[in-house]
């Protein structure tokens, strides 16, 4: 409920800027008894971080997460968990380009509209380095919600979807896109590496699930699981639309095709169909929550943009340097994390509303 | 920030059940000395009112809003502004089937099984007749961002979209479907009462765009305007995805074709394209602030659905009673008073921290 | 968390002035299944209610409470409870000596530097009317605390303490002052009568005590379970100081004098004293939570006193009309509802991280 | 608004233990341009640092501080200031006694009896040493209010008050009691030092007062600025009452002798008494803001207190080890920082509402 924090009765507030000393979270309202250490993260973070292959940006973090508190004897107290990731490879670049002129698409512009100045120092606060604090906090949530399996892939890289009829979720760790469909992730590798050449980028699409919810989790009106969810989602840098179920096709669809009927089941029910995408009247149903979440594509490109100068005269930008020519695929790690933050807070809200 | 409390500094709370006596809302936290009445706020209710074509719900209600409090001699005075509208046409109809079954697609099921019973009547609180309230809070939030324009128009019913070329401002209020293109909404007229004819029910797009809001509301990172947006747009009954500008378009696209150049203008950048709508990095450009959303359609249909009764056995249901054939028509002045509460806040959150 | 909200899982909105057509509130987090009607609410308001006896202001408000929604078939249901009451004796007296000057000690003029101006009916939104809506609330609250027995007495009135050697639970609810001392409450009649004759105003202290509140509710560090009660009290109005346990007492004490020791007890340990007031490190630790509370002597008073108009022109003011001799008084139901309001959100806070 | 975050628009939340590796506060919505480096936040620190005298703990800690984002080039960016704090003097003592049997007065059992376990090294979370990351907000939030002078001071040690017939602003800083009375300073120079020697503690009273802040600030009614400040002083460790103006002496007055006439001033009402403490209806009048706070004597005595083991049988425990024998002390600068941190929150809320 404000500016860095997300969450409700788990939160989590994040600080640090890209080429800032040290990035790092605080994970608030965790219930305690919990096992954890590094090594309940650092996989997590391993998923997200850049600079294991060539389809990402070549700064080479290790990303080592320290929890400075909240921790005792292995086991989660109750009290908030400090995180802490040092920033390693900030590069001495010349930044005397980007600091006087606007790159468009990113949010040069708008910071210094809003407060006067700002760190320009490879985006500084509005860089998607943040996010690995988000998925540190993830892999945090995940341990309050043992019950439930969150997994994301990529479904869609620029006009290149995969096939579902080639859904392999085994696969989706076995390539460097998290795609479920091996065919797809050959194709993608050649669309980014001629992205990548040509100084362009992609949009994508990422597609979360969670399975194991168990139905009533969620809190209307304005704490719905699927508004936590589109905040959630919404938040994470490049997103530009987000999708519960069926989402925009939904729009489509008459209210016979888009019904989601029941059976009597083993364990509550059985339904036929899921276009809501395992969530009404902002309630969980027990069927598996369902997210489709859209990537632009970075604005970070070679070719040069009209733009203005911080002064406001006209000139040229391209960027240079490092940079991911398709951010929705390091965002795979990120949307679950967003997904398990959600559910976990919903989880305890529940908790606290119905015992 | 809280079940049926939205916003941070401007926040509004709303009560009430589609068949209780009164449905309420208390906005807090709005600057003092605006001028308002209850005529500033009965136009936007009468937009969403039911009954006012055979396009709509048959229900009848004058949605008449008292001003409870937080006015004085016509002006606001910063303390906490009650409204309250009292149902009037709470049909004494017959409850047994929908009180003994669930409906799916709506939250009946889940509602029981979070809360372990639930208020049948109408859809009890998960019914969007709370959205009147939304409406009447988003007059008063329009009161404080006087410098912006905020309208929302049909984009799609079903398959139907409108074409962009026919677009007419002009239009938009001049026909029971709020369809900026006139020849569509003839088309939409021949398509809903097909749909009401047969008992069926039909999804719909609606677009919003804020027009005249400055660079630098939002609040990065997790009040992000376009975060803020999407928790508040998904947060209205039926809708099923959100969009910010190009939104899942922007994944299809390459950096190139979505960038946003700027070139010096009159007063700051002028942009070349709005790609972005209006948002990097989670604070307004200057630029149209734009949203896509999209509604399901109803689950309210005469065609029986296989279900499950309360008490697990299998049955089939169909809605009888009065319905919306298109839920997304009357959605379009409850996104228009989401958006005009979510800028406001963010106007005030911005003054907060940026004087 | 907001202006006029309080709480965080259980929370209450409350809006209304002293003179407009009704006050009201909000709760919102309330768990479902709880029988409650419109019955468990009203006796605690007829204990708080203006015009019962010469001891208080003479207005007469039956303050008959409406449930307007969140109860179905006579239970909670989980969605937010909406509540009002009428104002039903708003005398039309002659405003404009208060309009024109501002009453030191009241908040006539903090609200007139602030808002620029202030319905000055009564008092508007600062008047001790809101408390009802408090008190309302409370009976809510207590619901959801049934272990918890909330209680809360007069200590002392002016310069004129009770004994607790006389202390008598039965005595409270006895007289017209709240006093477990019927001996107190004889002095405490004649006080009053001198006072009100005088025009004067007398302040009081106010104790209140929860039994049965288990060990761990409370949430460090800044929703401590003091934390809380101490924000909860001095919102009330008039109130200007609030002690836990032995408050400024202790600080006299050496730290063997202060010493709550434990010994092995039936269920759980058992102290030997409660200097803590229940209270350790902000989580309560099984024995009473007890609070002490002092209210001011109100500031409406016959005695002319210097101030100025809002012109900036020096003036005289004295308070004519209805008002109460001793607010103190019917403090009573108010921090009893406070304290239970805040007992059953950090119960429901507990349930949630603690399960 | 939650466990361990404090403030609505300006916020800060804290993580750390006694004896963790570090401790840290992220502070949250600081408005840009504000000149900040870690030398404006040292001498705080260094004013609450353990060690300095014989009067206080011997732990040693540096307490250096370290800022780790939202500053750029010498100023605030608006984005979350991190703050860190190495843990640098964890004596690796003998914690079995504590580690299994409770003393009483501290938050052992609590912690226990709400977490299920609990990191005892001294006192983990709930020790005071978090209070450090307090003061380093405070000192951010100074920034904040250049117009505000915030001062506090010990009243009285034990039994022994100041006499204020000797204040003197300048002797503040001149002992280490912290004692604007001199000849008070050295008779609590031998009343600790028997504390001390006799293994005992003693409480104190704390005052501080804020000159400068205008008349507006403060936000009926759940934001009433001294709820704001009741909450957040009451939420340091060991303090058990909060005063506002006269607080509990205003009790025992009559309204007469309670009154705060106003005189026509040269920059708005001149008032001719401050009972009041300069809040009326929650509101600041423009007065000093003053406030009383009461710290009891710590629980860390040298004298065997009765208790129980984890295991419920019963025992004795006596505290060795290093403590302070008066925390009300080292209470100073961290009252300082709480009330500097709730007027720097309300400036910013009553820019928000106000403009």
């Amino acid at each position: 409920m404000s500016f860095n924090t997300f969450g409700r009765v788990l939160r989590f507030t994040t600080f640090g800027e890209s080429h800032g000393p040290a990035i790092g979270a605080v994970v608030d309202g965790c219930p305690p008894g919990l096992d954890l250490s590094e090594a309940d993260i650092q996989p997590f973070l391993d998923k997200r971080r850049p600079g294991t292959s060539r389809f990402t940006t070549q700064r080479q973090e290790p990303d080592a997460v320290r929890i400075l508190s909240g921790v005792f004897e292995g086991r989660t107290t109750g009290t908030p968990i400090g995180l802490l990731i040092d920033n390693v490879d900030q590069r001495s670049k010349d930044y005397s380009e980007v600091a006087s002129a606007y790159r468009p698409g990113h949010a040069d512009y708008a910071y210094d509209a809003k407060y006067g100045f700002r760190d320009y120092r490879g985006g500084g606060r509005s860089s998607a380095r943040e996010t690995a604090m988000r998925v540190a906090a993830g892999a945090v949530a995940r341990k309050v919600i043992p019950e439930v399996r969150v997994r994301a892939w990529v479904e869609q890289i620029g006009q290149h979807p995969i096939l579902y009829s080639r859904f392999d979720d085994a696969q989706i760790d076995n390539n460097a896109f998290f795609s479920p469909d091996p065919v797809a992730a050959e194709q993608w590798e050649k669309v980014i590496d001629a992205a990548r050449k040509d100084g362009s980028s992609l949009g994508a699409v990422v597609v979360c699930e969670a399975e194991g919810v168990p139905p009533g989790w969620g809190a209307p009106l304005y704490a719905k699981l699927d508004s936590e969810l589109a905040s959630g989602m919404m938040s994470i840098n490049a997103v530009k639309g987000v999708e519960i179920g069926d989402g925009f096709a939904a729009a489509l669809a008459s209210g016979e095709g888009n019904a989601d009927p029941m059976r009597p089941g083993v364990d509550g029910p059985e339904f036929l169909a899921n276009h809501a995408g395992g969530i009404a009247g902002g309630i969980s149903t027990g069927q598996p929550v369902r997210v489709r979440v859209a990537f632009k594509p970075t604005s970070s490109i070679l070719t040069p943009v009209e733009t203005i100068t911080r002064d406001g005269e006209a000139t040229e930008i391209r960027t240079k340097g490092r940079h991911d020519p398709c951010v929705g695929i390091r965002g795979v790690p990120v949307v679950e994390a967003m997904m398990a933050l959600v559910l976990a807070d919903q989880k305890l809200l529940h908790r606290a509303q119905c015992g």
